[in-house]
């Protein structure tokens, strides 16, 4: 029985623990450690048999704890992952792992020592049941060699302008998750980016210095080629799906609904919109990637995404975010 | 170059007629008969380079003619089928050859005296592009043994009390068309049927002693099961569906409409209606079935759809009638 | 905090034990009875804190218990039922209550006696996503007033003709559900059923005295229609769909599949098959039942699916089974 | 009735002038010119009655005529048009009007002079019921402020590396009708436009100075984005999608196929690949086209697709294929 500990109790925190407790038969979340937790949190974590603590050095330290989940805030990811990696915990590491490429490598460094530590980086839709078929059917062959990849995410609501700006900017914040998208989906590296932005929803976030809407296209490893349409914005809730294009055909996604009922009358055909809320649209994701990183670390295999893919998509991240500034295609790296 | 009489220029001979003009290059519109022609529809018909008459018997005596469409009013099919077999015409009738079996059994005996001639009865929805790739699906084997035929067939408004009251009833004018597509997705014979009927439109309907709604099961000569759901009134326009389901899996159509896009918004995803007129539903299946006919004529090859269709169709719309009065299934034939 | 007791431990024992430790948190399973629980099960019950007993008794008797759930084998559904409400527990019974119409009259007499306790029976499928935004769009008026519901429901592969034999037959078995559907969905009373029954998938089927496929149609105390169709086989899987037509439109759901990927290429563009297995299908809905049946005992409120329902279900079963045999419609109850 | 007479009977022609006698009651095909005609097609021009020569002279040069539809060579179309356009005939030329701007400009300035004449340029897919559907939505304020226009164009099968070398180039061959799209959809004008492209369907269509696949993205007048991915193979058909996103929703076209039937079986929920060949997949949209430009005529109305039409799609084509050259971003015109 692996003995694992959560930190940050947030929203994150809480969905990470209650999967664990739901779904792994071989873990236990034995600690929660976060310096704000409520009386609540408190009361639900001692429900679970956890043991509490305000400081996340207490599971750090505690060496009957084998692996940690670092759910913290943003930019406590990569100074917590060196001190776990330090203390020898296996690390499951919310994205990003850093913003800072050097800060992320430092935590490349430390894990080149230890071999034997599973670390892995929370990009969860790479564990959702419509793009892992996509990605099945590439690998498959179904489709033959790659040769776009399209991905489509539309967030429901606008952050506030001052999220936007304390954020490392949308291609930082939100298209990250698209450009690990595109990796995993074509198995390929992304060789350069050139970003066609807009301010279509927020002027606020316009005058913050960020963007709220995207078109990104991409040159992979191979010559095929990516592009990425992003809106801040989406009336109909949250759109996200994937289509990749190859010689022998097209695997393509539609968005999931509450239900598939359609109701025919005087209006037209309509159905459900897609699911509004990320946690409910990617909840089984969620359960799935925390069950596939216990299974590394249990059965010492390798983990379903490593370190370098956070790496990697901060490195596309930065790029892009260079090219809406200059108005240039950027190579990546 | 195959001459046509058409007899009767109403909505449907038009219809017709302007579907050898478009598409059949084979035939030529020499003659059009209709007792009560408007001048509009005069004009229309000489333009076409045809010979306009008030009396059918015209078209019938006119060496000239290879082939005629009886698109008469119905009560004047089996009559006039009878004078153009005599007259060595080939004849296209629009269904119901008559809702008299004993008169189209002479019209079959007619043309048993005459096995160079065609005819066909105008089942127009079996040369539906939908209705036809089932077909086709349950002829390849791809869905193996068939067990189950279900139509769905709706109108998207009721006639008045007064048509229903003179229209044979609704089995005999609205689910002959349905007693059809079981018998040719299936190509087998109906055996029994077992209607559900219900007046839930229109009581009018109800007062005129017919029904605005029923369900039929039906059982097959192999033992397989047929249900036809009809209604004769619609709020989302005209449906039209069709399923087989099999030993080796199911076809199934969907409706038709005007466009295939969906509009997504804070209501819902909302596709438009199905085409709400029959005329717009299968204007394509009735340019078919007329090419399909003078193909027949022209490489003397067998219609696609014989004179024992329009006899097997009537048996058991006539057997559905008397299911609906007595509430007992009824044996067809 | 609720104790329960799970009487049975097989299949569906487990599944609703574990929905009420995953996603309960007013309810704690405190006892599992089972006369054949092997091993693996126990160490499991314990694992979850229960106490383990060979006994049903012994949850029966047990003062701190105060909610059973009846998941042994159907033929000791009523009897347990009486007992558990003798003793004062609210009861969850896996559907039928019983075959036999006295046996469930029984368990209704009994509940009348306790007006303080909560009864409810296992149709899970109101439950389901799907089912239940159709019946949410008749009950908001969107399709105006029922008019026709139809059921379609085919099994992904047949029982042994054995079991076919014991279970009371399909329409006892499996088209129970569907009747219960057909309820729900209406909210009405069905009045007279007419089957069209079928062997179509398996011989020894029918010489064990069953069929295995059927079309069933109904009058509902409306005059409303319903019509459902079963296969004990489908070559694509767990076939599970419903539709309500009314006077101003219709709510239609489709199935399930594992994703919404296609896949297209030169064979076409290709979905992925309905979910296989009722417990992947239905999965959900059997968390979401026990969840309503443990919130209807803790706040006091109806429960969702009653045991009038129960005996509804089976008086509409013990007419079709009738009206099979006999070929006429039968009234029901 | 308007005389028309018919430029060219290539295979475009043909379809054209079909049109025009099946469907249009106001005008008249008189005569048709062709250098190369064959004798099967003088046959069928003859056989509707139309006067055939060798010279299309013949046709700009009969006062009888009042206009013409181009459907020559695409490098004869500016000269004719402005032949016409002297003659005092009202054109409809096929794309593109030139590839040279100069030579386009010399068009729009002789139709200044003539403001009676009528004269459009054959983007007949803005015709098409789909696409014409998402520009209604989009008139209508359904979806509220435009922000991303996307298309999606790959066509079946690659053309030759000879035809790819004459043709001007995928950018002003093929994209340009997805250009006007965008325009179209739209209702804006397109400023910039960088070009990711790529060969990786035909390395000979490279070695011809080529590309054979693309990702464009484009800024509009009002800041809003668009984005076309293109291929020249597509292994299951013609793929001709769009998509308009706004402030309050979206319209999304998908594609066209010869029935909408779906075979469930072991292999999955199959349904028809798109309609493969470009004459069966905007078949429709030629009809529409022609009768509009004829209704635009006789009625003195604005013709739907004017000669800037042409001249821009061409000017974002010019710069797309600079872009694709150096690499960079390029504004257009």
């Amino acid at each position: 029985m692996l003995n694992i500990g959560i930190i940050g109790a947030g929203r994150i925190g809480k969905v990470h623990t209650q999967s664990i407790v739901n779904y792994v038969r071989t873990a236990k979340v034995t600690a929660i450690a976060d310096p704000f937790i409520t009386d609540e949190t408190k009361a639900w974590a001692e429900g679970l048999g956890a043991k509490v603590s305000l400081d996340y050095l207490d599971i750090i330290n505690d060496p009957a704890i084998d692996a940690v989940l670092i759910c913290s805030s943003s930019d406590t990811h990569s100074r917590i992952s060196l001190e776990a990696i330090a203390a020898g915990k296996h690390v499951f590491c919310e994205k990003p792992i850093d913003l800072d490429v050097d800060r992320i490598n430092a935590v490349l460094e430390a894990l080149k020592a230890k071999p034997e530590l599973k670390f892995t980086v929370g990009f969860n839709r790479r564990f959702d049941h419509n793009f892992r078929a996509i990605r099945n059917a590439v690998v498959s062959g179904a489709i033959g060699k790659v040769e776009l990849v399209k991905v489509t995410s539309r967030d429901p609501a606008p952050p506030s302008a001052e999220y936007a700006a304390s954020s490392g900017g949308i291609f930082m914040d939100m298209t990250i998750h698209d450009f690990d998208m595109v990796r995993y989906l074509s198995g390929e590296e992304v060789e350069s980016v050139f970003v066609q932005p807009a301010i279509l929803v927020d002027p606020a976030i316009g005058e913050a210095g960020d963007f709220d809407s995207a078109v990104v296209t991409m040159k992979l490893s191979s010559g095929a080629l990516a592009v990425i349409d992003n809106s801040r914005r989406c009336a109909y809730g949250y759109d996200q799906r994937a289509e990749v294009f190859g010689s022998e055909g097209a695997a393509a996604s539609a968005n999931d609904a509450a239900s598939n009922v359609v109701i025919s009358g005087a209006q037209g055909c309509t159905g459900e919109k897609p699911l509004y809320f990320f946690l409910e649209r990617y909840m089984q994701s969620f359960a799935t990637e925390v069950e596939e990183f216990i299974d590394a670390v249990v059965n010492d295999t390798p983990v379903p995404v490593d370190a370098q893919a956070g790496l990697a998509a901060v490195l596309i991240g930065i790029a892009a975010t260079q090219s809406a500034k200059t108005g240039l295609p950027v190579k990546v790296g």
